[in-house]
């Protein structure tokens, strides 16, 4: 059949204005956050999981290609179609209505095309929130299929531990609606096939709906920015503060010098808050928070801090050359603007990979030590969350440099960088984004033979269609 | 081939000594901790992930019925064998030598066949634990197969939640060996496999070995005794314990007056801790903890107790009849001994089922309403976990009830009380207990068809051999 045939079929089942075709209504579901431009039939926008389950099942039976597209604020391709034109959008940005909040329960029931921001400004009246903690802002669905973790997972986990329910959509002929889990947390009564969508980026069903776990909103929190005396003592300086803190610590995330010197020269809100201006190899921006109400006659927590940091000073002081507590949002405003800075300082090409929390400082000192002969135009402005082991290890080249239009130099960065942290390390090639068309090369490489058998054998069977960038068989 | 054939051959593989064939060796494997007496055509003790793949190897080659055995102290018969001598039972008692703690990633590497009680007094010294607290037991790969939750999931979380790596023995020709996860919190590369391994009890493969996530141990704590005004006050009460006081909230557990009578008539250390010895209809256990250490100046976390309870006295008088603190190993001795007390009062049939917070004195509630009428001859001594939704339901009757020899009365009342469940309430038949024989009719009845059609293709593909008790296609 033709291509108009299909959009007019589609536009029957969805209402003439959630399928477009028009290339600037297009523009920005084809477009990645960061990379990729690609092109796309149409872009379906469905209001609810029976008009996914239409729109799934027209496209399975009739051999289209779906991308399913959440908030677009992936950066491995997973949420853009390819170039080639012939794929289907199907985006989340219309599944924003059904929002149940259970609060005897502490969880909410809702559509997955809310914005995380926005179920957190929900949810602030009841002192609640879902406590994912990004510096991007995802829908729902999206967080899902990434998995998402975030700068408070010392705390609260990722997103699957915060997963109770799900709704999937499946591509197979009926496009079949699937019901896992519900708002019980205590619940074994077979495979819980939920989580075989957490994670793998839509290529098994499309999550339209989902029922969060909420926490309660932190009271209370205090920072302080630790400067280690070296590479080598970031990790003591961790058990330390657990061991004093416990889980009064709710972030622990490293920043090297040069990714601290883009922001503070790229993002002009910012103060430089180092003595003197000396911005130091390495910080430390370690947080504390309380989920209980303030009590009359209670040490604040900036207290708290400043004893344990005094204590460090006075047991240890060979671990810390210097520490300070400070207020926390500008303390936190220097950290999320890293991201920010480090992509205004030349060309950017990012890696997020994780470690056993031991090996984080070996793998990025060893980054270091190698770069300057292998890639000497590279500079590493690496940062990341040390309490849980994932490291955002950034590379900025000068925009001219050589290999950049032809995508040889990022890839033999890749090669060389991912080798190191899964051959060397044991390492993750992707902690926090998934697997997208951008990182498909790694995953065929690293997976295990039999893991790919086994998802081969896995994918027909929940959905035959053509679902997602990524294949994992 | 003969059955001494096969056990020729088993014996070759693991020694003479680890394949038990005498009834007396053999009795302790074939009857379960509360229900069940089963037979066996030999019992395998293998000592390592690769003797578990060779002797699995052999039988699935052969068409030998395996049934996974850990700490064999589950309640849903899912780790005998049934009555007709042709399993074989694989128990891990022997699996209980590699023991890696990695203090730097809070984590530890382990044979599966460890007891939970073993794996946190080797932790002790470090200050840490795996933070699954139960009154049972087990070893942990019977914790993975069962993911279990316990008493601290409030605060912890289940097992689900702090697996971090398996080691997983296929039911195949080759006893196929699959390393799933590692050390690493953050990983989304593709399908989070051992996912399906856990709370499946042993049908999927065989649990060898794992890396668990550890949890600081508490340095303070401190308990008390709630009496709600009514059923109706209980919900209220947990939300505002949490509003005030967070996540140092570490338990929220319920106990009914039967309950906590059979527990005073039948474990004599016990004192009745109750002005007068009038035990409450509804006693609410409240435990309060810090993973931190103890600062100089700090308010005790009894004082944090005493105020809170005394502000909800004076704001919320209405919901609360009585309260107080006490010390908190003697407050929790009386709840870890209602599950003894009951098994003492009559004969115990014991329902493991869960529910939305909101529920669950509902659902409570609804029990003690109908069953009277319905099946006057059962005391209804109920105890649970609030704060995460679980319910032990004890159904005490008189041991020479019409229907008990017969089951017939067990059948009845199982068939309403999950109807009740699962129908009504929307509620799981098994909460921490997963599937076994014994639940094996209710997972038939109430697993969507769709969902037992996957898992029969699933099935295939991981483990085309007879493992385990139960069938989820």
């Amino acid at each position: 059949m033709s291509r108009d045939v299909h959009l007019a079929a589609l536009r029957g089942l969805l209402g003439e204005g959630d399928v477009l075709t028009e290339p600037s209504a297009m523009a920005a579901y084809v477009t990645g956050a960061r990379y990729d431009a690609g092109q796309a039939m149409a872009v379906l926008r469905p209001r609810s999981t029976a008009e996914v389950s239409a729109a799934v099942a027209y496209c399975v039976t009739n051999g289209l290609a779906l991308v399913p597209q959440s908030g677009n604020t992936g950066l491995v391709s997973g949420s853009t179609p390819d170039m080639s034109g012939e794929a289907i959008v199907l985006s989340l940005d219309r599944m924003a209505k059904q929002f149940a909040l259970d609060a005897d329960n502490r969880s909410v029931r809702l559509d997955a095309g809310f914005t995380l921001s926005e179920v957190n400004r929900r949810l602030e009246a009841e002192g609640l929130f879902f406590p994912i903690d990004l510096g991007a802002d995802p829908r729902i669905g999206g967080m899902i299929a990434t998995n998402t973790g975030g700068s408070r997972f010392l705390k609260y986990g990722d997103v699957r531990q915060n997963v109770l329910g799900l709704t999937v959509v499946l591509a197979d002929a009926e496009g079949s609606v699937l019901t896992l889990g519900s708002p019980l947390r205590k619940n074994n009564t077979g495979i819980d096939w939920k989580q075989i969508f957490i994670g793998t980026s839509g290529v098994f069903g499309i999550v339209t709906e989902c029922i969060l776990n909420l926490e309660r909103l932190p009271q209370q929190s205090a920072a302080a920015y630790l400067v280690p005396s070296s590479a080598d003592a970031v990790m003591p300086l961790l058990r330390m503060m657990e061991e004093r803190l416990g889980d009064m610590l709710s972030a622990f995330e490293g920043m090297s010098a040069p990714a601290i010197r883009a922001a503070l020269a790229h993002v002009p809100a910012l103060r430089n808050p180092f003595q003197g201006g000396h911005v130091p190899d390495y910080v430390i921006l370690a947080e504390l928070s309380r989920t209980s109400a303030p009590r009359e006659g209670e040490e604040s927590l900036e207290t708290v801090m400043e004893a344990v940091l005094g204590a460090i000073f006075e047991d240890e002081a060979a671990l810390l050359a210097d520490a300070f507590v400070g207020p926390p949002q500008e303390m936190w405003a220097l950290r999320h603007a890293l991201s920010e800075g480090v992509k205004h300082s030349g060309r950017l090409i990012a890696f997020d990979v994780a470690f056993a929390r031991g090996d984080i400082m070996r793998f990025c000192t060893r980054m270091k030590e190698e770069m300057p002969s292998r890639f000497p135009q590279v500079t590493i402005c690496d940062f990341g969350h040390i309490g849980d082991g994932g490291v955002h290890l950034n590379l900025v080249v000068p925009p001219e440099s050589d290999g950049l239009a032809d995508g040889s130099l990022e890839k033999a960065l890749r090669d060389w960088v991912y080798a190191v942290t899964v051959e060397e390390f044991g390492g993750s090639f992707s902690a926090e984004h998934a697997i997208g068309r951008k990182n498909q090369h790694y995953y065929d490489l690293y997976t295990p033979a039999r893991l790919k058998t086994l998802a081969a054998g896995l994918k027909p069977i929940l959905s035959p269609g053509a679902l997602g960038t990524v294949r994992f068989g």
